[in-house]
């Protein structure tokens, strides 16, 4: 593991998700350039000192051949270049979003993962969660006909609980520096996972995007609200608002996709239960590892650890990205992982979505 | 009244509406230009033959001077028309939306009113919800700070229930004929409820607009989906996604409104709470008639007539609409009601919403 | 109607239930025996002073013959006498519940309306929501199989915001008054409704109960909280938790009916909906006035007024009870309605339970 | 380790609870006497091999000394034996409940790990939820006043996907099994839990119960369904369901506390919000791990471990038992967990809801 020092949010949720069924070990890392932080990751963690290492580059260089995956969860600009060198020097990347500052990059990752064969992932954790890919596997079964459009919202508001007027904390800091954390805020940092979200569920891509983006919290210059419009393939739409000033909103993904026969419904918040609603019938309320589950959705129950009625959160669909992983790492290729395919179509979107933006709001090509 | 023969939607609440508080008895009416169905809602209602009339031109030109207001409940296309010519008889007017089928006539009957010094009510019903009241004063009294974004959805899966390729009910029939009912259909049908609630709540007006408008329903051929971003005064935005394709949706009026201190969510299928959440509080869920309410909202609390806990609903909502109208028919003003004011700022919506949709999605002034 | 001044609670609703429907119309009234009050009331109501009345005795001695039922919300202690010399006097009653003060009268009643084949209706107001009489239905359907189980909550905080310590307002006072009210506070006011709910849904008779009862409310000498157990008919078991010091709770009615086969949940205070769980399949909500609805139950169906989505709640459900027993006094029995069947079994119920938790929370027979 | 081999439910949770925080780590076990199963688990889990046994009586006096202490997941019967074996050998031991099949056994247990100055925990999970600690702090911190009441629902449909009439799968045979799971099967198995809840969070304790036991599945002969009163200190008073056949229920905790100021309710299928009602104000919800989380409750504070907004669910919550149970055996006690003390208090509960069932509901002290 690279980066995801104790300090970080989400370090330790690699952790915990690597464990949970014990898809991968720890067995060396970098988990800061502070060395006293590095060190104390590394008791708390448990990581022996002769695999701790002070650099990336070292890490890389005397673990080859070592380690199975290599982890990389720095902030956003070293992602590019950490990747990168793992790839070449053939070990396979779990690597946090985004994969790199510009499309670009990501789009050379792709294809060097590719001529390499070797594997990335890219933790978009939302993908995780059974009743997630419940919702695909209906709607790829059919259960709701002919999509026509998507009304997602990722709103937060996390922004309303800072000061933007005084300097930031460490955890704050790099990702309001757009040198470091890339030329977006809201857009890049949550409104991907609504776009990955819609291409996951629908099986449509994103074909433009139109944008509206603001910056409402006082002393902030990135974008902290947007406003998408969508079109996808086939002829569905989309519509987004993503937000990190939803005053008083934790993490309110809230996906909604209509079809011709049926439309879903499903609320991170409460992400046992998804909704299904039809023309002539009662709404249906599916809920998580239930008997029923695995006729519909072979991947949501194989995604699932303990019985129906039980609560399984964040970690275990962190978790189930790990397994897939994993499991993909070992040969098989069973479960199902967002990928370096994820990263790039994510990277397009955020490039995109500016772009409409600084235009006045016009439609952009994907 | 005029329009609103027994197999309306409208028509019987109307009534029910204005019975429940004695604010208004029907006298007078000419319910459709069937005769016999003009006798069997006259019938049903208990309304005498001898103030029953086969056009509305005869009842005006009988009842004028007899009757204190005239509902008018007729199919779209005649809204203008009877309107005017009540005004011009002295008669103040509860018209159903729209009250034309041009922004230019509804703003001649505003001024005309006006001229007149006569009333005007527009039943946009959702104001008429204590909780919607409640959400109004709580942004006017400050409780949410500084307004930054709105997110409402109005959707219906209606159409999914309707075959557009066969001759339609009669119910259904004039809605989708524009020379009839209009240019639009969901925009102007219920996305003007939307618009209607951004207005009401924030207090803020709808400065420019921005659509995607889609046709999805099979052998529809006028806008039944439509995608709207809005700018506000002072800054603000608002997102609205309106539908009548949104499969299994009943009639789904979800808001939400963002400022620097508090957010609420108020939906309208479970009409009689409100939700206000804090960055650092826990979320207050507001009920109906509860013995807080009065201290934060005087409309709230006057807007309801039973003990928080007995679920009050639509037609209780425009029972308070028919009660603050005829309660100024009478010269108090105590109550508030939407009115030509409401009709007009809506049929510039509607222009400019269809305006933005041709022109490529294009910012249109409202 | 005798009893139901202006500032009564039920007064008004009965007068809002009569009249949505057309139902009835108000044509003869003895509100009160303060002058002042039943005058006010007349007017209030709109009642011609000629029909206005100092005493329910000279009501019925004039209006027999001339009026088609009589309503009857006055104290408790009353509701024999008035109700016994309507009947005597050839008059229906809808008469409010209590029937009497004691479990005998109300027997007597039965059999005295039964003697002189007049209707007697008790507003019972839960079993007139639309998703209530559909639990009947799905119930009697089969949908829920053999039922073994009701679980039930009536629960209300209303004491919590009275001092009992002080004298009490005049709404309040008499039903704090056992020589007014009768001897229970919270199983005759509330439970009974909760007795009423379990019959009605599961067609099943309580034929014995267990209680332990309690009074909390400082200063309060009747019973505010209760807990009852009960024997169904079929072997069928019950359990209910009724008070009035449940803090915060507004009107709490919360019904869980328990089959071999699948189970149902009733709110009230979202009582649009209604949820059906299966061991092997998803929940089913229900909501009122759906596409479906009709095959499944007709009695919902008929109980409702306004489109799906559009809320109609407590006033509407007592309205349903008035257009049952109206309908009846016409001629017709097409709609169901609680009659003093209903007005008996909840004065055995209420026995019963109190002899219980005389006895040290002994079995009884209802 | 002793038990919890893969096929199990709760094996598994407690090797990823364990895992979650590296609180501890799996280095002994004896997973099944069955010798295949034993040799599975322990590959499945990394166990290496020399420190597999076929007994739980030479692992213990094995490994005594070299391991931190003793997890017992066997069936019910062999929990005493192990457990009492465990503690004389000088190990700390976590076993599930109950502690033993008799509640003699169960104090027996209690005083030895005190006279032996041992760690016994025994995981009631619920008590493990953030929400469930922030219940107990509002309680002990006065936010509900005087508690009076609390009514509490632990019901599931497991039993209506079992055909009893059939040889039973290995999971669910031993626990219908009374030589092998004890005299009770709902109460014991499920009912405890919410006795825990109930003190845990009232912190009063119950003094006396009553009680209707059932058994409604064809073909089971335990008890699958009951309603029990309870009397707590101070005045008190409690009501329980707990069922295995409420019909589509998957777990259903559902509690409810009633105070003289305040009340709160929450549901362990919905774990990471808790409902604090008022009489005179708008309804609190609180979330987990929100900023204003700590200084009401430093319990669940502590008890979390990602922003709020992402689920915490069913495993965390086990993990969080771990955490403070090995926090104590490593010598700090910083963190709650249940003990012996909840293994005797619930075993005593279990004995007295028994004898009043078969007292024909009498009142049984516990």
């Amino acid at each position: 593991m690279v980066g995801g020092g104790r300090g970080s949010f989400i370090g330790p949720i690699h952790r915990m998700a690597a464990k949970m069924d014990d898809s991968a070990i720890l067995v060396a890392g970098c988990f800061s350039r502070d060395k006293k932080e590095n060190l104390k990751t590394a008791e708390e963690t448990g990581l022996k000192s002769d695999r701790l290492y002070s650099s990336w580059q070292s890490l890389i260089e005397k673990e080859k051949g070592n380690i199975d995956f290599l982890t990389v969860c720095t902030p956003n600009d070293s992602h590019y270049e950490i990747t990168k060198a793992a790839l070449e020097s053939g070990i396979h990347v779990l690597c946090e979003k985004p994969l790199s500052l510009t499309r670009k990059e990501a789009e050379k990752i792709e294809k060097l993962a590719a001529k390499k064969n070797l594997l990335v992932a890219v933790p978009f954790t939302y993908t995780g969660f059974p009743m997630v890919k419940l919702a695909r596997e209906l709607v790829s079964g059919g259960e709701l006909g002919k999509i026509c459009k998507a009304n997602i919202e990722y709103v937060q508001g996390s922004f309303r609980k800072i000061n933007f007027k005084k300097p930031l904390d460490k955890r704050n800091a790099w990702k309001m520096d757009p040198s470091k954390s890339g030329p977006s805020c809201v857009v890049a940092d949550i409104g991907v996972h609504g776009a990955c979200l819609i291409e996951y569920i629908t099986g449509l891509e994103i074909k433009s995007v139109l944008s509206d983006i603001s910056s409402f919290a006082p002393g902030n210059t990135l974008d902290d609200d947007a406003s998408i419009l969508m079109r996808l393939d086939e002829g569905a739409k989309a519509a987004m608002v993503t937000s990190k000033v939803a005053t008083g909103e934790e993490n309110g993904v809230r996906v909604r996709v209509y079809g011709d026969k049926a439309s879903l419904f499903w609320n991170q918040e409460l992400p046992n239960q998804l909704s299904v609603k039809y023309p002539n019938e009662p709404e249906r309320i599916y809920k998580r590892n239930t008997p029923y589950i695995g006729a519909v959705s072979p991947m949501a129950a194989a995604a699932s650890r303990i019985p129906s009625g039980h609560d399984e959160g964040f970690i275990e669909a962190f978790a189930n990205i790990y397994r897939g992983f994993c499991a993909a790492v070992a040969g098989e290729n069973k479960l199902d992982f967002p990928t370096a395919y994820e990263g790039v179509r994510t990277m397009r979107f955020v490039e995109a979505v500016l772009k409409s933006a600084r235009s006045g709001s016009r439609w952009m090509q994907v």
